[in-house]
Order: structure tokens, then C-alpha cells, then sequence
């Protein structure tokens, strides 16, 4: 078994209102089982999730962010781990000044799984293809330094695949069960996408056939605050 | 930019003792700049990190977990979010019982970062090419359901990618600025791997040349825990 991911280059610099599955199927051939990350930066910019801030002021996004926030986790300096309306715990509510122009900040999608649904729906209407896609964005863990990429939204590919029930290579009952795929295939489009080199989205081709499905990420892979030890 | 990541297959059973890049050079060509991943359970096999339990008891690796752990963040029923003396935060101090013979639990290696050292110099020495090397275990996070697969060691690439003082492609600087590649790379190979297939080696093809240097897992991945808002 092999897989490809490739990097999706020679984008336009997307806009508000910009169609993102014409974009996308204008810049790559597309297959059939292919997933296409995006990135939630140009997701953002083209549902228009861009608000204006001072441009002097380094901290002027700082009360957009309590706004965005439904529960500020810890805070240190201007750090804030925040949970987001969505349930997702991150930096600062999402919200980030990077690639984007100068006097703007660009929050979280507001539901990044209906924005991925309408990426997968545009691109089987304008290139008659069925793909899964997965909008992707740069997060922080606690123990661990650096960053990696998950999901903040999915369509037709399952959030997490349950292997409940099936048994190891040695016919043992697994006891680890539940792979959040759709963050594995973030972080491994990370790896072609680079944060500096702007390229907002990949396609991983090869994926095993049995995980496309209908999928989402705030109901799948968001954990319930009821069943989570460190919230 | 393009990687490719193919599943090892046809790796024998690994025993104690075992030299896993005699294994691994015989099972795959490799070229100079690949990165070769390998999970932690046939690492702690080919190191005897095994030890004997009771079969019949299902908590007889209990003890086993208090003595590896430095300390205990959470406890719920059976389940208990530890810190390893390396510095690790996962479930059960690492051990586990999956893909190992009935009464025997496989421990972590006690450096996994050597452990990627030797495998490294081991294929340099057999097939003459530098490749960089990732043992990956898989460990659950908080906040989000599921499991994915991190790097616990590694040689000959980057930890920790840091972006500081690069800038955009709008020529701002970048905010997010350290990037945990090893770790991305650990959750890529295991979308060839899978938890029931038994492919305990994969290789990432193509990644950034920039990144191979001497790296460490230890040193450059586990958050110091002074430094740490969730310990």
C-alpha cells in the first residue's frame, strides 16, 4: 500500500465570496477517493470570516478573541487557550494575523464540516468526480512543543475509524480502537503545504477505500467536555 | 512538491534481539533522504523490552504502569494518564498488550531517540544510504477524540522545524513559528500502517532536505514541564 500527497500550487490569492471547488479543480486533476486539504486560512477568506483590526496595534484582535472564546482555559501574557464555540481548544480562539493583509484578522470558519461539504459538492458538480475533503489548521498541544495540523471539518471521509472489534496481526482483541484519521491526513498535508511557502491546499491519493464515508468533525473528533479529563 | 509513503510489508515477526536494519534493508530499497518509520512495538521487541503477566488477569500490567510512571495526572476506572521518565504523557505509561504474544506486555524503549540512532547507522552501515528514522507510538490527546500516531525518537531529521524569522507569502512575519514535524511525520506513516494491518515500517519519500539534521524527540519535542499550562 502506497499513498501520494501532492502540493496544490499556482492558486489565485483568494477573496472574499471566491468559489474555492473552481479554484481547486481549475489547479489540479482530481481522481476519484482523492482527499483535498484545505487550509481554514483561505476557507476563511472566501466565506468572508475577515474582520478589520489596527494595524499598529499588536494586541487590537485580543478582544475579538475573549468574543470568539465560550471558555478561556488558561491564560499566559497574551496567550489564551480558549474553547471555541465549535468545542475545539486552541490558541487565541483560531483567530490569527498570519497571510492575511495587513489591518485584518481572519476568525474560524463558522462551521468548517458545512464548508468542507460545499467544497466536496462543488468540486463532483464542476469535475464530476466524488472526493473527501478535510479543512485543516494549525494548532498547539499541551506537553508536547510545536505545532501540527488537524481537522476542523470533514466531508465524506470518516472523522474517526472505529476498530473496535477487529483484532490485531497476532488475532488479539485491539485495545486501541479509535484513529482520528482525518487529523493524521491534516498533519501529513501539512508536510507538502509548509507555513511559509503558501501553499494552502494538497490531495492525499491512496487512502484505504473503507474510511469514505460521511463524516464531521465537531461530532466525530470534538471530545464531550463530560468525558474529558483535562477540561 | 510531492511525497510519497509506502507500507513496509514482508517484515518477518520481530524476536529479541532482532537487528531491525538488517530487517529493514531486506524488506525495502531504500534511497538517500528517506525517512524511515517504525513503530515502538517492534523497537521494544527487538530491545526485550517485554515483560511477563499474568494472562488470565486483565490488570496484571497495572503495577507495571505505577512503576513506569514519574507521575500520575489523571486516573478514571482503568485508565491512567501518566508521565513516563521521558518525559511522555500517554495512557497506561506506554504499555500495552496489543501485537505482543498472550502474557507478555511490551514496555517503551528505554531511549527511543537512541533506538532511531542505531537503526540509522545499522542501514547506513548495510545499504549505504543516510536516511533519517522515526519510531512513532500512538498515544490519545485531550480535547479531541481519538488516537494518532507522534513520534517518541528519532535521527537524522528535524524535531521541531523553526519558522521564526521567515515570513509569509504576504511577507508578514509569521506568528506560528515552531512546527512538530517528526511528529506529522509519525501520523502520516501510519495512514499506510493501520492498527490491524500488522505493517510495523513505513518510509516517507520526499520531504523537505532542509530538515535532515541531527535531531532528538527528547530534547526537542517533549515540553519542559515548567514551561507547560497542562501538567
Amino acid at each position: 500500500m502506497s499513498l501520494q500527497i501532492l502540493a496544490v500550487e499556482g492558486l489565485p490569492e483568494v477573496r472574499p465570496g471566491d468559489d474555492l471547488a473552481t479554484l481547486i479543480v481549475g489547479a489540479v486533476e482530481l481522481r476519484e477517493r482523492d482527499c483535498v486539504v484545505v487550509t481554514q486560512k483561505i476557507v476563511s477568506k472566501a466565506e468572508n470570516r475577515l474582520v478589520e483590526i489596527d494595524p499598529d496595534d499588536p494586541r487590537s484582535h485580543k478582544p475579538l478573541v475573549e468574543e470568539e472564546a465560550v471558555r478561556i482555559l488558561r491564560r499566559r501574557g497574551d496567550l489564551l487557550i480558549t474553547e471555541t464555540r465549535h468545542g475545539f481548544v486552541c490558541a487565541n480562539a483560531g483567530i490569527d494575523l498570519s497571510n492575511v493583509d495587513r489591518g485584518l484578522a481572519a476568525l474560524l470558519p463558522e462551521d468548517a464540516d458545512r464548508s468542507a461539504r460545499r467544497i466536496r459538492d462543488g468540486i463532483r458538480a464542476r469535475a464530476g468526480v466524488e472526493v473527501a475533503v478535510v479543512v485543516s489548521d494549525t494548532f498547539g498541544r499541551p506537553w508536547r512543543r510545536g505545532v501540527t495540523d488537524v481537522a476542523i471539518g470533514c466531508a465524506g471521509i470518516a472523522g474517526v475509524v472505529d476498530l473496535r472489534g477487529t483484532t490485531d496481526a497476532l488475532g488479539r482483541e485491539l485495545q486501541v480502537t479509535e484513529v482520528a484519521v482525518v487529523d493524521e491526513i491534516a498533519a501529513a498535508a501539512d508536510l507538502v503545504m509548509g507555513k511559509a511557502r503558501g501553499v494552502p491546499v494538497a490531495v492525499v491519493r491512496g487512502l484505504d477505500p473503507a474510511w469514505f464515508r460521511p463524516g464531521e468533525v465537531r461530532r466525530e473528533v470534538v471530545r464531550d467536555p463530560a468525558d474529558d479529563l483535562f477540561r
